[in-house]
């Protein structure tokens, strides 16, 4: 027999428990023994609930119970997800978590304990809620070296970018229907700046490239820059601007990693996630591009990934799983001014035909875009690739013939 | 250290041997332990490969050399393969295989065998190529009950239907420059009638519904019939024709599976599914539908799929893993008359008026479809959802005001 604790019984917390409960017969199957949640820990009371007998107040009940094997951290947050999460894994007990920021600002040091006490520190719900993509980069491709990994990774902004593609609206439009329904929050700033998404991208890259990549050391844009004007341009382009992370391996050891809108070719399967959806792009030297597709996010998604942690950390009860890397300090990410990208450019022209051959001149040749009620003196292309010094040079040079009103990186997914 | 025997030098078995060469310092990490590949078994004789030490042609030597504990079968068919993997099996030897038509036959009583032996039997490779998709299934979503699955499982048809729908080319042409590119065979029936996508769906039900569905009791249809005009007239209903296997719970401990041409609006993730990638959709009930894509066969993709099973095998060598199904009768599978589905009707009418008086009378409200070059008395157009019984009777009823040319079922992934 197994037993569990929950950490936190908010959204995620509660829908753990749900979910656990109402496949608790297949998912003992799976575990191959009895499993049960001994103890769920919450500030508040939760007199009616029929699990009113679990709720502990104390974490160091759960941590002195020798009782407890596996626990789910669920909180959120590195105030007190931090220093729960390392006492348990130092007491010889396993952790699953969906706490991105945690595994985003800790999660080198966090592995480090759990390889040197033998047990499991998982995180499949940190990213891409229920979307299976940690277990799968880990257990399945790894007979692959990982060039690169991208991925639409915040519901929220893709939520909003979907509104103003499709439907011609505005940000601040956009993102208030995202509050009415509940996807952003009252303060939207960790996903439209993202933060979020840059969280996500750290624990990918990570994972992938077998070193921890601290956020800080990401260059992360949000959407908030992003206009109607720019969504109009992209149609005569055939693309869509999504708000990416994305890291790849490149020479010398380092890797370049970030966060920003991109405009992304209709033809990637990036291009067609809507919504509130997510999706991964994994790209490996023996498999080529695949792509991991689902809700990233809700309660019962999140918790399904959390429970099927919960069950591997179980089966694996004795022994030290190979999920680790090691730590890193910021030389491993290449400064970002060398990243290379295409640009899209959208320019206010003092008279178009001078500004077009200042445009030939400074970025060679372009590819000129078209929109409707395309204002005479407003300019769009997209350039080659070059890197991001190049580009802001590039761009400070237009200003004598021309005011650059946007500037978004152009990948190829 | 642990010692790996590869049976069959192919494609794909050649690829196996270039990607654990290659990745071997990476491989023996996540294994834990040094890997090497001691024997490979093929008729023929190889005396310029740098491997050519490791060439034996008696099964016989691998079974009885206790250093072997992983068997990689990669021959493919029946006839070696089946009595191969038997034996490696009862010697207690753990086999990961991309054999495909193995698993859809023979999958129930190769698990128990290996169950009953402490040993792991995983086929990673046999559905999908370099998806990770098997492994997903079984140890990601594991807190979901499984309501759906559905794929694009064959490359070969959809590179076929790609060209069609693009480029407006007829299906014995496209099936010609598929064949010129190498993606089909010199006899193309398994894949343009279905029985590869047929054998695939088999082993995702089996393990989505935990009992082994055999391919004899599969409705399988291919894409032989599917005309241009088809193609065309989805245009105007905003979708697109692929060949889809796909298999549902239903009640009574039942299941509905099929494999045939189906009508998918272009807003499903399937329905951007391109050229010779695969898809697979999988809806849980609590993450919802999650989708993963790339490339569904190919040398190094798939070889790379059966390389992460000889780690996972060699990591859990000392534990049967949970991945099994039950064997099963007939009476899982529902009989194909009572599947459900809307359809996609093309005609021609003896008189417009009339036809689609009858239409109305026989078939209720549908939704009608145009395209260019519609001929006066064609008439196509899309029912709600009935029984595959009820679709055919309803056909039969249309007999005297029009002839049927085309029926096409559409589903909602």
């Amino acid at each position: 027999m197994a037993k569990i604790a929950v950490l936190g019984y908010g959204v995620v917390g509660s829908g753990t428990v749900e979910v656990f409960y109402k496949n608790k017969e297949n998912l003992e199957k799976k575990a191959g023994e009895p499993l049960d949640i001994k103890y769920i820990l919450d500030v508040r009371d939760f007199p009616d609930s029929p699990y009113a007998d679990k709720f502990v107040k104390d974490f160091n009940i759960i941590l002195n119970d020798p009782e407890v094997g596996v626990i789910a951290e669920v909180i959120g947050g590195l105030k007190y997800s931090y220093g729960y999460v390392k006492s348990a894994l130092e007491a010889g007990k396993s952790v699953v978590t969906s706490n991105k920021e945690l595994v985003a600002a800790k999660g080198a040091e966090l592995l480090a304990i759990a390889k040197e006490k033998n047990v499991n520190f998982f995180f499949e719900a940190s990213v891409g809620g229920g979307i299976p993509i940690i277990k799968p980069i880990h257990a399945c491709l790894e007979a692959n070296e990982i060039d690169e990994i991208a991925g639409i990774l915040n519901g929220t902004t893709n939520f909003i970018l979907t509104k103003m593609i499709r439907e011609g609206m505005d940000f601040a439009d956009a993102l208030k229907i995202a509050q009415e329904l509940g996807y952003a929050e009252h303060d939207p700033t960790a996903d439209v700046e993202g933060i979020d998404a840059c969280r996500k991208i750290c624990i990918l890259a990570s994972l992938a490239f077998g070193r921890h990549v601290y956020p800080d050391n990401v260059h992360t844009e949000g959407i908030t820059k992003v206009t109607l004007r720019d969504v109009e341009y992209m149609e005569s382009f055939g693309a869509k601007i999504k708000l990416i992370g994305c890291a790849r391996r490149e020479d010398n050891d380092e890797i370049s990693i970030g966060v920003f809108p991109a405009v992304i070719k209709d033809e990637s399967q990036l291009a067609g996630v809507n919504d509130v959806f997510n999706a991964i792009l994994v790209r490996g030297d023996a498999t080529g591009d695949v792509v991991f597709y689902g809700k990233g996010a809700g309660k019962l998604p999140t918790a399904s990934a959390v429970v099927s942690d919960i069950v591997s950390a179980v089966k694996h009860s004795d022994t030290s799983r190979s999920l680790t890397w090691s730590d890193s300090d910021q030389s491993f990410v290449r400064p970002f001014e060398r990243f290379m990208c295409g640009n899209y450019i959208r320019l206010t022209a003092k008279n178009a035909d001078a500004a077009k051959a200042s445009v030939k001149e400074v970025f060679g040749n372009v590819e000129y875009l078209s929109s409707k009620n395309q204002p005479e003196n407003e300019l769009a292309f997209v350039t080659g690739v070059m890197s991001e010094k190049e580009a802001v040079d590039a761009c400070g040079k237009m200003a004598e013939s021309a005011e650059v009103t946007a500037r978004i990186r152009v990948l190829d997914y």
